[in-house]
Parts: C-alpha cells; structure tokens; sequence
C-alpha cells in the first residue's frame, strides 16, 4: 500500500507514521520525506506491505486517529490500477506512447476511454485495439455540452485520473475547477516561457537554443497549473519550426509519461500551486 | 585567419568563396555554412591558413571584391587575441571562471580592465594579479556620468568586447545601443521565463522542475537581446532559492564563458534579433 | 539530392565540388563539411535540388569525373525512402517507436519485413498491420541455416538497411561481414562500458550514476563497431536493475530512432572503424 | 547535527530512530532513507537541530544503545568543518575550482594542505593565497618514502579527506587501504569506460559521441572504488583530443566538486563496493 501524506510540520510526525507502521507489523519497502521551510509543511510517502490478513480498510481506518492528530491532508491506497481517461487530437504521439507503456506494464493503470476532438479513423497510426473510443467534437457554441458529456463519461467510467495528451482544447473554467489534482496536460514548451498557442514556432521566433515540455495539472489559470515534470533538448540555428515540432515530439512524450506514472504511483503532492514529486 | 559572413542567399557563394581561397592557395582547415531557407540568408565562416607572406591587409583587400559581388555582411580577422573588457558585481563567480579560463588559455583574449560598481576589496574570491582594475560606482542620479566614463575606458583600452558576468546593473539604451553586437550579458535564467530581477526566486516560486541560463547580446530591449548560448539543470522540490542560486552559478559560468569564446573566435553571426552559432 | 563524400584532404575540393554545382544550376540547402586534421581526409554532405529535367543518373555521370580527380568515396542519391529490414526480439519498445516514426512520416524507409526469432504472437504491443513478418528461430545448430534465410530474404526484398532492434542474437563474422556499414545495432550501454551480455546488470552491479545506450554499425568484432549514437540518464541508488531496463528502454529506442534516421539522410560516414555524423 | 548510518534492514528502525530524535526534541530538518533489497540493507540520513544545552557528546552517547540495538553502522557529527588536503598536479583547474567554492562557502571545509608532485611555481594559475603548501616529488625509486611523508602530513594536520584534484599519481596498494573511504579520486572518464591512463585519447580513438568524468573512492584496484558521482556530455566528430581535454575539464571539476560536498555533508554511505547517495 501507500500512503502519501502532507501536514504543518511539527515534532513527531515520523515517529507517530512509523511507531504505527511499526505495531501494525507492516513491512516498509521505501519511504521519502520533505519538510518545506518556506511554508512549515512536512510531505511523506512510504510504501509498505500489510501483514496478511490486515485488510486495507481496517488500516484506513485506524490511521485516521494519527492523521487528525497532525492534521494531515493524506491517502493510504492499494497498489491496483487507476482508472485513466485519454484525451487527444490528430497529435497522437503521447497517446501512442502512453498506449505502449501501458501495454507492457510501464504504467499502472485501466484506461476508461480515449476521447477526441476528431473521429477515430482520424487517430491513424496507433493501434487502440478494444479501448473504448469516444468522439466527442468542440464546437466553439457546444462546448459546454461537449464538457457535459465528457463529465458524464468520467463519471460513468469512474475514472480518477483524466490525461490531456496533446488535447489541443482548452478546458473551462468550470471544467478544469471539477477536475482540480486530477487532470495532467502537455504543455509544448518549459513554461513559463511561451505559454499559449505554437510555442515551437514562440521558440524559433525568439531563436532560444534549448526547447522543452512541461507536463502539469490544469487549472482554471491557463499554463499556470502546478508542475509536475519538465525536461528538454539543445536546438540549433539549423532547427526549422518544424524540426522543433518533431524534436519536441520526443520531449512532450517522455515528459507526459513519467508525469503519468509519478501520479499513479501516488508520487506528487500538491502544494501552493506546486509540487512535491518523490521521484525514483 | 577567420572569414565570417552573410549575405541574402543566392547559386555561387560557395563557389565563389571556395575558388577565391584556392586560388590563392589558402589552406582550409574548418568551414561551416548555413542557409536559413525562412529569410533567404546564407551564413558562412570558414578558417583557413594563407600562404607564407600573403598579408591580411592584401587578402582583405582581395576578398573586398567578392563581399560586393554578393552583399556579403564579412569579417576577415587573424587569430590574435581580441581586447576583453570583464564587468563585474560581488558575485563574482563568472569573473573567476572566465579569468581561470584566460589564464589556461581557453579564451583567446586580453583582459584590458575589470571594471565594478564595487570597490576592490569587495572582488574577494577572485585573484586579479596585475589586471587593471577599476572601480565605477553608479548612483542613480549619476548614470549618465558613470557610464560616459565607461565608454571613454573602452575607447582608450581598444576595447573590442564587454562582458557583463554578473554585473547586476541596467545599461542605458543609448550605452545599450553603442556597444550593439559587442557587448555580452549573462541571465540566470532560461530566457524568455523569468526576465527581470531575481530570476531564481521566481522559478522556486513558479515551482519549475529546470532552471537554466542565457548568454546574449546585449541590446536596449532588456533580456530580449540575441540569445548564443543557453543551458539547463534539474532541480527538485528540496532545492530553495539559494539552491538554486548555487547550483544556478555552475550553468551561468560555463554557458557565459562558452558564449564568450564562440564570440571570439568569431562563431556567432547575428541576424534579425536571433544567432547563428558555428559551435564546435 | 544528397551527395556526401569522402576523400585524401587537398586544396580544392571545396571548390570543386560547388563549381560543379553551380555550373549545373543545383540549389544548395544544406552543405556540412569536416576535415580530419589526423588522417588528413575530408568529408562532405550537400543536399541540394536540380534544376527541372537534370536527370539523377545524368548528374551521377557527371560528378564521376570530380569524384575520381580527388579519389572520392561518394554517393549521390535522391531522396526516395530507403528499402529497411527490421529484426527483433521480445523486446519490442525500439520497433514500436521505429514503426510509430515511420507512420508520422519520420523516417524515409519502406518497410521491407520484420524478422524475429520468435513468432509473430510473441511480439505482441506492437501493431505491425499489412508488414510482411518472418519467424526465423535460431537454434545453435542450424545458425548458419537460419542466417542463410535472412541473407536471401534481404536479397529478395532489395533491403538496404538492417536494424537489429533489441535482435538479442549475435551475427555471425560472416554475416556481420556482408552486412557491412548497413547493418545498425542498439547496444544497451554506453560503450565501451558493459559490453557483453545483461548491461544493466553489470551497470548495477557497479554502481554507475549514469546510464546510456549506443547505436552501432554491426561488424565481425562484438561491440567495436563505429558508434554511430549514443545517449545517457542519471541514475541512483534506488534503482534496481529492473529500473535501469525501464529507463534503458527511453535511451534505446531514441538512441537507435537517431542513427537509423542518420544513415537513412546519409548523414553518417564511416573511417577508420568510427563516423563522421553531419547531424541536425 | 548530521546523523548518518547504515544497518541490516528489519522493522522498526525508522521507528526507533525517530522516537530517539522525537524524545530528545531534536528538530529534524531533512531525512532521507533507502532499504536495498537485494542486500537486506538499510541506509538513513537525518540532520537535525538539538535542544540547546544537548551537548554532541551527550547525544551521541544516547544514540550508541540504539546503534547496537540494530548493529548499525553509523556517525553522528556536527556541521563543523571536516578537515581536507588537497594533492594535485600541474593540470589545476580542479584545484581552481573546489578552493573558488571554498572561497565562498560552497564547500564545508578547512584546506589542511595543497600536495603537489610539482613545484608550487608551477601551479600557477590559481592563488593559493596563505595555504600551506607541500611539494613532495614522487620519484619511481623513493615512492615508499614519498608516501610516508604524505601519510605523516595527513596525521599531523589532522585530515580527515584526501582529495586526487588531477593528482595523476597511483597510490600503492598500501596508501590506498589506509585511505580507505576518506580518499576521493576524479577520473577523466565514465568508468568503467576507459580505465588507465589518457581516457581521452583512448574515447577519441574509439569515437564515441559521449565523454565523462567520475568521481569516486580511492581502493588498492585502480579505477574500480565505489563511484559517488558522474556527470557526460556529447561531444562529435569535430572534436580532437585537445577539445575533449577541454571540454572533459569542465566535467571533471563539477563532478568532483559535487562528490567532494557531498562527502563533507555525510551524503554518501558506502556499502559492498558502492555508494548510497542522499543528494540535494
């Protein structure tokens, strides 16, 4: 199981988590923590392995005393699959990337659905075998009936987390509110720099010699969601707008996966409009 | 010697350039080239060794011919030092890792004046033997006059490059535009994110996972000048501002010293607010 | 048209490789050029677009005349997509990514067959739609059978790349001999570091901070070919050599998607067991 | 105070540990710990703030009953400088650079010593400023006698880490084992790439397109201690092997900059031949 916890710092914190731990009999296989000066609040994750018998439930329960002692805002899960809903457009690289990581057991999760803009034959070079395909088109005077609609398959799949894997659509205010610490986007470039539309062709424009992806959770402030990952590559004055689309195509994937992954393992905890990732 | 040019692309620059070198028998040791297919303009440097008394007065003169053929925008310069004026803040990390470099003989140059608004003493880590050494002080009320002292040291020393390795202060655009194309600062940050003051304070605030550096021309736009050289490191939530202030100095020294050798050894053509850089 | 060429290094070549050129009225987009001060050779890559009705077989004759005054190695080709033979394993991350290139338009390859030891059922995350698939098994006695196939199989299909993407079988010296410069393999270590079997086993077991993979044509010698590619990522203590395989696979497949993308664009150029790489 | 150690991983170390600091109303700071499965071990490292009026003394010897309890292997310091001697040759630029990072505070330590097999005349592109300094020729024949200085010198400054800043001497096997885990070495490549002497010369020769440095413990098998840090970059064809000494001197000085620090902040815990780094 693992729980991944944050409170105000304070005296004991590690000693309360691990003295229960300890008398439960479970047995910790990692554990990460991180006291944040700045704002005075502790952030944990451990990993652990319940004795046989002890049911997660009874666990949850009894360590609801010690997180209502130190005020913690925390979750104890299983290590099952989390239920994730793609969202893509005709830029199908992270869905395609996605899909294979998932097929091989990269990623921990089911996938609800894969929902898009554009019909399905339209996602022509990925193979989405029996996953359920929903096309849901934007149009600029039906948007808030296709979020309706969206929210209505979200909540019938029971999906927990929802991936903007390229989505090209910008979520309203409403919707990105709902879907609060549980939405990733790509973002094309390192935010902050060249936040908005075409950032590839912002990047030539400005002639920067290193281009980037930023994958984070989407907030009702466009671009401006907490971070969860970035990473980047040197370009050159050689590299046309369309060499960066294609350079970035390797970043946005790499970047969107690993941000994937850290969320399903119960890695990221939010914070002030920022992140705490216990990477690996 | 080292011939760098541009000019509007069009057939026969190669051919005319290349047959101008052999026919002078000048022995071609490195060329690279670039056609920027977007603003039809050809790049080119090429480093070659002429002929025992063939002198770089007679070749200049020679290629002047070729240059007006094509509109060529050219540079023919030796391989001697060029004049290097280093100005400088308490932090002085840059300067010492710039003088460190000249010292080994990375940097093909000479150091004509360290100039500070801080007094000598206060250049504390940094051994500047017999360097000149000159103490500018600006109030804000006296700018103008600071900076005309500035300009008369350049004029007098032969100052051919000014590099700004952490000076901490705002030149005027009228000193901005005199020293347009000569003049090199280093920005902790990865431009375009966080321009202005304090750059690293606003990335720990943003909650990036990346923070870089940029080495550019200097023009009156502040931190909007012609970027050469810029790079990155990851940070992580533990990292505070002065994290990254520390680990920040490691990529502002080595990408303003990459940036001031490519200058000197002529590598950066600039054009339209961007570079061409022929690194190695 | 690309030519690229490598020659003894002597005056001229430059020239007349661009009056050539220039006298046949070809549009130069792009020239890279490098001479090797130790071996004294020079190699060359021009892309360049003939005028209309300037057949490529009437450019190739005429070029032979240049080519043998300087004692060129050269290849003068179109652009048309190059016939390529893909061989795999289980391991199947750097076919998927190679296809999933393919599809978008990245790599200029037809697709000739893909050929693995296994059978078609075990290569099983990857949608290999209408491409001709081969199970070749090899077992130790009939290696030289087997090896047989796969020589007539390239004949037949006019293949004119091999890329052993994660194959896991070593070719025979005879095999590696005819497959000569146009046979890559994705090594997953930084070499000359782990050659052998299990690399990131014996990565861990050593307990380097850094991780890579290496792209290399095949030769008789195992792991001494000319590295054509190689890239890395940090790694630590936490992870095991099952996280070293996950993160080696990102490294991998990237790897080995640049330098089959590189030999496709006649980027590289072999000498003296190592490459000349005009990259992008 | 800096609490670091090692033991055999069973339940209810963390527990143990943090109940003693929780006791003792030491405030921690930071923690971090990792359970190797493959070896059963556990690794842990806590700063924390005492009480006032606790004395180091007082809790140290608090801690030795919870020490044996778990057989662990463990220190527990104070963040007082360590005391560090600093052998080098005429190839200074680590030298340079870990005395600039003293300079300003980066690097927690006391120089007991510069060492040089060389004159202090010929290192002379840094200030050693008033540092003593010892110039101990090594001579084929009197290396015995050479080393018994070194070992003398250590005693009486009481050094607690020796730093090899570019040394470019091999300590016999004897020097080595009393050095044993507080002799930090920078090798001039990415072991186990390039053992021996002139890596550079030896990555040119083999042409990979990645160069490296490592840091690492000091054992009687030359090249093979427990490596602490790494750190690579890409090089190309361009590249002799003057720019990858080059460029290789920027690698190294970062890479053992960083192993030295985290060495003097307990970050790193040796264990079968490699290390456990709790970095920043």
């Amino acid at each position: 199981m693992i729980l991944a916890l944050s409170c105000p710092d304070r005296h004991g914190i590690v000693a309360a988590v691990s003295a229960f731990l300890f008398q439960r009999d479970c047995n910790i296989s990692d554990a990460q923590q991180f006291g944040d000066a700045a704002t005075e609040t502790f952030f944990m994750r451990v990993v652990f392995e319940p004795v046989e018998g002890d049911a997660p439930e009874a666990i949850r329960a009894a360590f609801a005393e010690v997180g209502d002692r130190f005020g913690m805002d925390w979750t104890l899960r299983g290590t099952e699959p989390r239920k994730v809903m793609i969202l893509t457009s005709k830029f199908d690289h992270c869905l395609a990337d996605l899909l294979y990581r998932w097929r091989i057991d990269e990623l921990p999760m089911d996938v609800t659905a894969i929902v898009s803009n554009h019909p399905r034959n339209q996602i022509g070079h990925v193979d989405l075998g029996a996953l359920p395909f929903h096309h849901l088109p934007v149009q600029a005077s039906e948007k808030a009936a296709q979020e309706a609609m969206l929210l209505k398959l979200i909540a019938e799949t029971g999906t927990e987390l929802v991936v903007l894997a390229r989505y090209m659509q910008i979520l309203s205010d409403d919707l990105a509110g709902q879907l609060a610490g549980r939405c990733i986007n790509i973002h094309h470039s390192f935010l902050p720099g060249f936040k908005g539309a075409k950032p590839y062709h912002q990047a030539h424009a400005r002639g920067v010699k290193v281009i980037g992806a930023t994958a984070h959770y989407v907030t009702a402030d466009l671009d401006e969601g907490p971070i969860i990952d970035q990473d980047v590559e040197r370009i050159s004055h050689r590299d046309t707008p369309e060499d960066l689309i294609r350079k970035g195509r390797d970043i946005e994937r790499r970047v969107l996966a690993r941000a994937v992954r850290y969320h399903l393992e119960d890695r990221v905890l939010m914070h002030h409009g920022k992140t705490v990732v216990f990477g690996d």
